[in-house]
């Protein structure tokens, strides 16, 4: 989380209206969606899109219109606990794996609590007077809820999926497609720079910008496609303990898995538009760190560490597909280089979530925001067909389980020297 | 079940009334409950009010309309599976604890297909030619959606409770109720004869009706009241084993249970209106079997067999407190005599669920229906605020696992002798 | 548990010869084990037979000494709750996980624990003014270590079944023996008395002795034999579900079924003389009650009452196959008539295990010995090939949950009528 | 694992000399142990020491005479499942948490196995033309044991403390002690080198040797002790969510810790002597990753990486408290400067468990020794007073899953900066 006094740049008005824009594609988002579907929790780890939807605005209500709102008065006392997800600090909370059992209070309130929320923000952020650091906390609730915007796509895929009706949530991806031939791409190391330098937005947990020392590298010029890891699967990859880290061998037992997360028997795939042919040049998704690691042996490679994928991508513009054709899925690549850096799958790395050198949290509840999960993570970059265009950033850590596989998570292998 | 012969009093016109009557019932229970209430499953042995409302309709045309109407169609094939509970004659069902993952079909078209149902059946049982065992299986599938009923609304009540905003369901319930003194009614017993033996409809495992030895007994007047129940928790009742069962010791710990499923801290119980001051002289609902046990040991009593039970109210009409008020909470007893035989709360017995000498179930899926649950299951008597008026009967036979508490289930003591 | 005053007749002298002959048998049973074999609990329902040394010496000290020993002084006060089974008036108790965690004491010191136990009773029971109550707990004692004397059978051979070695306990049973015909004994019933009635011990749950109505029904000559079980498992008994309860179903997958425990692929046998063919004519023996249920329906039978079985088995002397020959494991009948009532294997009852009317369980600790565990269990009747000789009788009640099957359990099959 | 060519300098003779001291070793640590001790598994992360002493001699029969003795003969074929940990491509094993079922074959047997399989190995190492691939496994061997060495007196530790009995397995630690005042020692940072480089052996996971880039930092002259680490839990540490990572603050919950894993209440710690009061000056052991974590926190700092510690070891002789005083516990640190880097606690850090740049698992079975666990584990650095001397250096890594508390597991703070 940036420091208040870092982002003295950003002015309110740019603020107010990123705030409207953002907000207003949440709802979108949750438009085709029924009060059913967004009341539901699949597992544990999804949420319901009408929580979503109430904790973004719980966030803006208690960072931002507590602080900073005069006279506030909250909306509704018992969604202070209702829609907290994890801040300690701000007191009790609802706990994670009852989120589907409130069917009270209905889609039609939640959305009301939002639009009431929306304008008092409104009002907020148009006084003259507002300080730096209700400017950075807004920005902060912006950022964050294009992260709740990823996971209302990544939970609503899950619990679809577990319907036998297997329904669509929009369009239908385009499939028979070809991916260009992989290259390797060297990139001589040394002592580089990673971590957010620049003027905009970040994470505290991409900070502080430190130097780190690189052997040489190559990384793949684009992500795993599904005709790749089909080749791994019909290779009998699933079955060879030889290239699996220990968990990972047990995980595949006990999960019952011979492919990726949404790969239906007989060439389909469970998609946003509901289950179609499998695309062999699009990029692998929804495989679990284990899976992306056992393919990565079997590929005589290796996943990538954090530092050489932020290296290698510090000078692109984060371009790309971030499901900007409604589709939300990953599309076979179409660039020369180095391609598909952004967008279509976020990639694993080798890297557990850790803090950088000299990391230090934001003070108060917000300082929760990052650093509390840095333990049992591994780092992901570059973001997903499912990510906010203009959210990602070179910089930017992602983080999940190892045995995560209901984000759009994919593969880019990466090989020693040059 | 009753075997289609034993029926032919009952005419096909006087049905298709029964079944518009019950059906429409359904839904108006289903009135209050938003798209969201009806779909969520709040535990395994609880199911959403929209699968009931699925279920139920999915029983008539699996069960009459597949086999008695012309040119039959489903519905929508995938209902087949989707909307089977347990019946596996009948082929595949969709696993029990995932009722809840089926946002899809929404509840606008659960609703709709009840109304095609309905025209399909109303059709049929207008037919002159019809069989009588087309009439026996409607019979049975209307007494089986009353079932779903009393099912809608302890499962909606679970539901509830689980939120935090304690919502209502309907109408607060009285309270500041005293019982009238509870006074022992003696029976000489001897052999006497049980199980269903009149004309109208019964279920199979009522019958055969057959001969029991009773020594003489004493039952309690009434039912054992909340205050009761209070002095049994307030005099350290939940705190020692030599009460309980071993089984029951071992629940209480692992369920964390020092009380009623539904009484709250501070002399409040949550009802299907809300949360309210507990009714000391309403008789004490959502005990288990165990709580029951322990409270009638502690009472120096015990709980009545079923066919005490059933031999004391063979001579009653089944008229009680059936939720005729809309208010679906026990009341205090307010006749002399053997009262709340029927309504108010499901008696424990200490009867385990066996068949009867001479059970047979009826051939077919429809003979799923009863006989594969009698192991580990207890008999409770005499329906409860939540039944259906006219659904009881003296020798219907209810059963839950002893642990089961969401039911309206209450005590009756027994005793030795006269 | 028999009152105080009810055994006049049994002479202290009697006792402490008993005493010594079962305590003897109890050692020699632990004989071949080895010190790891005495500690190590294979699974929650089992104990280890160190522990079975230790209990049944406890039960003595407690409920004998410790009450009519002059000067008693425990012989390790650590004891007391180590060896504490569930006897929650005692205070507390080792929990019955964390058995197998005894490494110490070791063998040895039981051991010793034991022979200083024996002596001191031996003196106690030498006493001229013993009160009968004394004696009537020395002969409790007595009944209990019985009990715990199958139990270091049956707990040893589930131990023994886990280890890859499949080691033998003793003898190798013998094989390829042929039973003799199956044939219907039909009793007419009527009202019967049931229950203890004769002047040797018997425990609390055979009382009150009492009437029960009966209609005519028929028993098996002998019990289900292994090559009678083979015929409903090759016929697909496992897989349909018609056969089975519907816990039953659910335990047939979650316990991945597809035989009687100790059964092994290509015919054999686990037996406490290691694996053997299966014998053909011998009683199918490790089924729980979901198998002896599902079977019987297949069989166009069901299982007796526990009523209809002591009926039957009244006029009988209890003699029968009790491992005399020290091989522990069921053999083929070889008697006409009503053969295998007593001994081979424990027969199921479709009877749950419930209190006689009139039952009262005995004031104080022992009183605790039978009616808490009267619930969600299935009586088993007759004893089996590891029960010590003399220790069953035609009304005696053993009682086990529903998926139990690591005991020596088997089928009597029963029809309605003459 | 070191490549074979790489350790031409190791003799045959000595490693046949050191072979027989470790594995007499071995045998002496098993000695205070009965057989039950020896059989008994107290959960599934630690093995019986029979166990331990069988799958050490399994190593050196699979991968030395296995492979380098003429005319082999397994000892025993069913061992090679048996006492198999986790080596996939040796074939199948018998599962880890039923390894405490094993009480075939007894401990006697298994000093049998040691001692036939000793004898084989004397005679292969003394062969003249040994090759140097079965002189660089047999010293892997002679690690791998010491590894166990550690683990029987941690695993035995953790067996006796779940005993009522609360039995010592040796010596009574010292008390009363103080630790000399905690103080800064700086470290310039910079790039440095890591990772093994010197001549003797080490674990393949220690290569390659690499360069990394240090900032300035500060590392605590000491490991915290008991004193400090009970100030912070007096200061309710234990119930304050800001100082946990999430998951030890869900971990904190479920394990119900409040404080060490040994600590007793009244200020008792149980050790391998019995339980004895803390020691205020000793190092504080058996905390998890995530109590290390939180108690820096608390304390103003943080964890030191694994490249920091190592670089701050890297001068040092791996000399300390490694037991010798048979004690096996901590004591306060005696000696100025940089004290208790080897022995007494590992040391949490806070790098993830993962390869060096570069690093490539051996080729075979052996290549499954490290690099399989390589994902959600933590490295700890140092050694303990259980850990054999001489096995340890600065470059040798451990590692344990976050909520691992049953090794001697201590924390050493450190601060960025100088």
């Amino acid at each position: 989380m940036p420091r208040p006094d870092e982002h003295r740049g950003v002015t309110p008005a740019a603020v107010a209206d990123r705030y409207a824009a953002i907000r207003a594609r949440t709802a979108a988002l949750a438009e085709p969606l029924s009060p059913e579907d967004c009341c539901v929790q699949s597992m544990t780890e999804a949420s319901p899109a009408k929580w979503h939807l109430a904790h973004t605005t719980w966030f803006f209500e208690t960072f931002v219109l507590e602080r900073f709102e005069e006279g506030f008065r909250p909306f509704a006392p018992a969604y202070r606990v209702l829609f907290n997800s994890y801040y300690n600090s701000i007191g009790d909370k609802h706990p994670r794996p009852e989120r589907g059992l409130l069917t009270r209070p209905p889609l039609a309130e939640v959305l009301a609590y939002r639009r009431a929320i929306d304008a008092r923000m409104a009002a907020v952020l148009a006084r003259r007077d507002l300080s730096a650091e209700a400017v950075v906390l807004a920005e902060l609730g912006i950022h964050h809820e294009q992260q709740h915007q990823e996971l209302i796509l990544t939970d609503i895929k899950h619990l679809l999926s577990l319907n036998p009706l297997q329904p669509a949530y929009g369009k239908t991806p385009e499939s028979g497609s070809a991916a260009p031939e992989m290259v390797w791409m060297g990139f001589e190391g040394g002592t580089v720079v990673i971590g957010h330098g620049g003027e905009g937005f970040c994470y505290d947990n991409e900070t502080p910008r430190h130097r780190v020392l690189l052997e040489p590298y190559r990384l793949a010029s684009r992500a795993v496609t599904n005709g790749e890891f089909q080749e791994f699967a019909a290779a009998g990859g699933y079955r060879d303990a030889r290239l699996w880290l220990a968990e990972g061998w047990d995980w595949v037992a006990s999960a019952g898995r011979s492919g990726p997360l949404y790969w239906r028997r007989g060439g389909g795939e469970f998609t946003l538009g509901g289950v179609v042919p499998r695309d062999p040049g699009a990029p692998v998704a929804h495989v679990s760190y284990y899976e992306a690691d056992a393919f990565a042996r079997w590929a005589g490679a290796r996943l990538p560490t954090e530092a050489e994928w932020e290296h290698a991508a510090a000078g692109a513009l984060p371009v790309g597909n971030f499901g900007q054709d409604g589709r939300f899925h990953p599309r076979a690549a179409d660039a020369a280089g180095l391609a598909q850096i952004f967008g279509d799958v976020w990639e694993w790395t080798q890297s557990a979530y850790a803090p950088y050198p000299g990391f230090r949290a934001a003070p108060g509840a917000v300082g929760e925001y990052n650093g509390k999960f840095m333990v049992n993570q591994q780092v992901l970059r570059g973001g997903s067909c499912a990510t906010p265009e203009g959210h990602v950033r070179a910089s930017y850590r992602n983080f999940f389980p190892a045995a995560a596989s209901w984000q759009f998570s994919g593969i880019r292998l990466a090989r020693d020297g040059l």
